[in-house]
């Protein structure tokens, strides 16, 4: 039968030990406090701000952590369908014995906030985590000035986060901490190259294994014309702050495209892959709470990244889109760039239905070495554990469906094609061997 | 099973009793007289024009009922494949007795054509067509100037639509209604708005429960400049029919968005949800059948409404979308924005494969309270008995699939959210309690 | 049970027999030679350079047929999920006897080379391929200055492919070898528009049943301007082969475009079907392998071809799209506009996830009678049985699961549905009777 084959994968599949390749987890409070930090992940307060809570209930300041627990368990019920609480109620379950036929209710929640404060109160808890979730090692998305100190960065492994140098170098707080950690005056185009190869020099010293960003749809970097970038440079390095808005966009959008195209140069010299994460547009809702303000344009295209592909094809660019209708471009280009791979399944995208066409779409064109088959995206540890489960719950019904009974696969085969999508293929693309 | 499973669920989803919140349904002749109703509805038209039959041949002015019936049938055979045709025969089998394992042939159209004059002639029909559908009520597409008398408006419920307003204000004719309909002479901006507010005074007064519009791909409404309203007025509101096409496309354009902004601070004063219907452009195929001209460009995004969603967070928006691509753009917008709602499965993504992939991204990743499954969008009411039953089965098969197999909700829990979905969102949404 | 359902229904839809009405096939030599000509399929090749070998190794100039196949293979593993190296296995164990649960490795590539050439020498091999496949025509793709002779035009049909016509008037080799072929001076539009309607007096006279064209995604084309034309065409029509650069972009679109309205007009006089395959960008990977450098924006629509479609009423358009995202658009124009036809899965598309949604799509909206279902696009004979066999699996689901099992239909029904698909309307719609 073909559900007690999806299960069997899908035991084969968890039992592998997983390396997180994108998170935002912080190494020194790696593992939640209290069951305010698994509420207080933005899927959670986002949702129960859509159905209906004011934002000022849920991001009141100081409030007692108990107490906005309490306050969001109050109204999670219009929640009970999403993908997304059913991440909480697994997680509740694996951590904290939460009853199997239970919702999370204003009856039951206190119990299991005490339980799970007592659990993560134990010295040991962030091992806990990791061990039970079988995870290796975990990405993290470091701010450019991170000193990367104080954590064990195989564990944790450093990726240097670029969005702030590329689209907010106008910012005297950005340059201010650029010039600080690189211990450089930027003043020029020469020294703010100089400066961004410091940063790399420092990521890579503490065993980095990638550079990231993420981009807003209408990016389309090219080439750039050094004569206009010492033109534009101008405006854009001056330290009034209060004039960043009159900085002309023009100017703004030179610089941005010249600090992205320096990061691939670097990626090139330093051989990092250079995860691009495309198609968000920044507080398209600003009233939203804190991280739920951001959506997208889906009308977006890889074509746009044409000129960067070509120019850099010693750079691996593990790609990841937003919409789901960007997967097939995705696909395609993968299959025809050796230096484009497909990476997770991203924010909106990270929902059973879109992961489904999407993964099957790419297992069954892009070479196999050249996939990345997720990663938490998470905050805390503890979301590890259901998120990637999820994914191995679909992969195990693809690998069921489409490759052994549609393919005649053996189950050997599936699993291991499973193995390299989740496991292998993180170790080679971000050279972790 | 599956699929025992799947047909349980039906059963018991179409054992709810419904309220239909789209449809183009007259209340004064809801049901049809006889089949020429029914093979009119412009699915069949259209689709048999598609497939050879010239329009001249289907359009033929004075054409006998009977005969028009016997004409298409005698096309409809391309057809069969349709989910159209579908339709058709589950209707013809529901309510006129047709054979379960006949197509509609020109052996045997007759006898259905005659039957169902017979049935159609009793005086209770309308309401036997109500009861076997389990239909309470049914939203109406009224024009602004609907006098919304003579019916029952509990069972049909009056619905402000709004295109002619937004865009075809420089149309003499269309103004002439307006002012006839208001008593009020549209001069200048404050008597435009004046005018639209007098008509929600009176579909509120008659218990009208939204506000409708579609819209084109291109449309992207902006907080209206009132110096340029004014400024665009006079071209617009010139009284000169022949000059309509000599009217600066901006003028009307600045109109356009003015009148549409004008509807939603009614919408926010009258507590009305405002329905948008996005991305269809009309008479794409001048040539076609009647209601049978109208097509898309696919390329439109949500983010077009950004300023719209954020000035009137008070008002709840229940959005359908014509091309599935934009669905995801929709579950996204509902997912962050408080007043976005997904609304029903509209004519070109009202087929199984499209419903299917956008009702479950919908049902993992929208608020249960923030989702309307279905309406009919019919002109007949003999048409939502199929169209319901058509999302009946696709919800069951993804509640089996999708809740119940794969998330191991309980066969209530499926059901509970299936009827929120169909009917108690419709409740709360349009305030109907 | 679902799956020997399905099987039932493949081993009817297996033993139709084909028309394939779209290939690259050169009737000449139609068959492969050895398995260098399989292996040097563009799939192949641009895979295994996407997987990392780089293009120097594979187009090696000169390099002797079985190394070039064991260079390959000993890079191949990375493809082996992918569907396109199940057609390469399908082939081999059908032709050639390939042990069923082998992979294709350096151990035992060599055999199969070997034997692959024994077969491939016998004199019959051509009508092996044939036979085996079920294959009674083949569609060419030919330049405009082919003879069209030494070949049975009924089983290889000619087809005028346009693209150099369009889009490559300016260079003058193309211009002379339009000279050449048609014994016409072109010098203006008259002579222009004389010598294209020779290609179609030629093209019809040997049997062509389509034109062809693949088009790039910005591509919009309307009724030309005649005197835009004249204007445009002198800078067009100079011989000076180094200037072709600087001739004006607007100038060389004004001339694609009446080139392209021109054809349109033929295809109206000649009763010819214009086959429009929409979206390709050209060379967008240019340090690609030969064949392996296009790719596509998605951002296309199809109502860039609305004016064609209404000006040309009397002309069937066949249309494939590039991106699994157009293919509702195709889906409504198809239902809509009586001469718009939906056409096979296409190159990017044509891989399972991607035609089972838009199969599944089509064939619940598009009338029946107006759906090719599938064509190889094959270079040589061979692959038209791995690749038909692909959809025919595919197209066995649908129709088990959406029409059998979901809309009640008998078997037999099922199979004249796909039977119309694979081959009923191939005959009607390209006039083969």
């Amino acid at each position: 039968m073909s559900s007690e084959l999806r299960q069997r994968l899908f035991a084969e599949l968890d039992s592998i030990r997983l390396i997180d390749p994108h998170s935002h987890i912080e190494p020194k409070s790696a593992a939640s406090k209290s069951l305010a930090d698994i509420l207080g992940y933005h899927y959670y307060t986002e949702l129960i701000h859509s159905a209906g809570m004011p934002r000022t209930e849920i991001e009141d300041p100081g409030l007692d952590p108990k107490e906005k627990v309490r306050r969001l368990v109050a109204r999670i019920e219009p929640l009970r369908n999403t993908i997304q609480y059913s991440w909480l109620l697994e997680l509740a379950r694996e951590f904290f014995d939460f009853p199997a036929d239970e919702h999370l209710t204003t009856s039951n929640w206190e119990s299991l906030y005490d339980s799970a404060a007592k659990k993560m109160a134990q010295p040991d808890w962030e091992q806990q985590v990791l061990d039970r979730t079988k995870l290796d090692a975990v990405f993290l998305t470091n701010n450019f000035d991170d000193p990367l100190k104080g954590f064990d960065t195989k564990r944790y492994v450093p990726c240097l986060r670029t969005d702030d140098l590329v689209f907010h170098l106008a910012k005297p707080e950005i340059r201010q901490r650029l010039q600080q950690a690189t211990n450089t005056e930027v003043l020029d185009l020469e020294s703010l190259r100089h400066a961004i190869g410091r940063l790399f020099e420092h990521f890579t010293s503490k065993s980095a294994r990638a550079c990231a960003i993420s981009l807003p749809p209408h990016f389309a970097p090219r080439e750039p014309d050094r004569s206009a970038v010492r033109h534009s440079l101008g405006p854009v390095l001056k330290w009034d702050d209060s004039d960043i808005d009159s900085t002309l966009a023009e100017d703004r959008a030179t610089i941005a495209n010249f600090v992205f195209w320096t990061l691939a140069e670097y990626c090139a010299e330093f051989k990092l892959p250079f995860d691009l994460m495309i198609g968000v547009n920044r507080a398209v809702y600003p009233a939203g709470v804190y991280q739920g303000q951001d959506l997208y344009d889906s009308r977006v295209s890889l074509i746009q990244y044409k000129d960067l592909f070509n120019a850099f094809p010693q750079v691996t660019f593990p790609i990841s889109v937003l919409a789901s209708v960007t997967n097939q471009e995705l696909v395609s280009y993968a299959w025809i760039f050796p230096n484009v791979v497909t990476n997770g399944h991203w924010w909106y995208s990270n929902t059973p239905a879109y992961i489904e066409h999407d993964a099957a779409a790419r297992l069954e064109a892009v070479p196999q070495t050249k996939q990345i088959g997720y990663y938490s995206d998470a905050y805390k540890l503890e979301f590890c554990l259901p998120k990637f489960a999820m994914y191995k719950r679909i992969l195990a019904k693809i690998l069921a469906e489409r490759f052994i009974i549609e393919r005649g696969w053996s189950e050997q085969q599936a699993i291991d094609l499973g193995r390299r999508i989740l496991r292998g293929n993180v170790e080679s693309i971000f050279n972790m061997a």
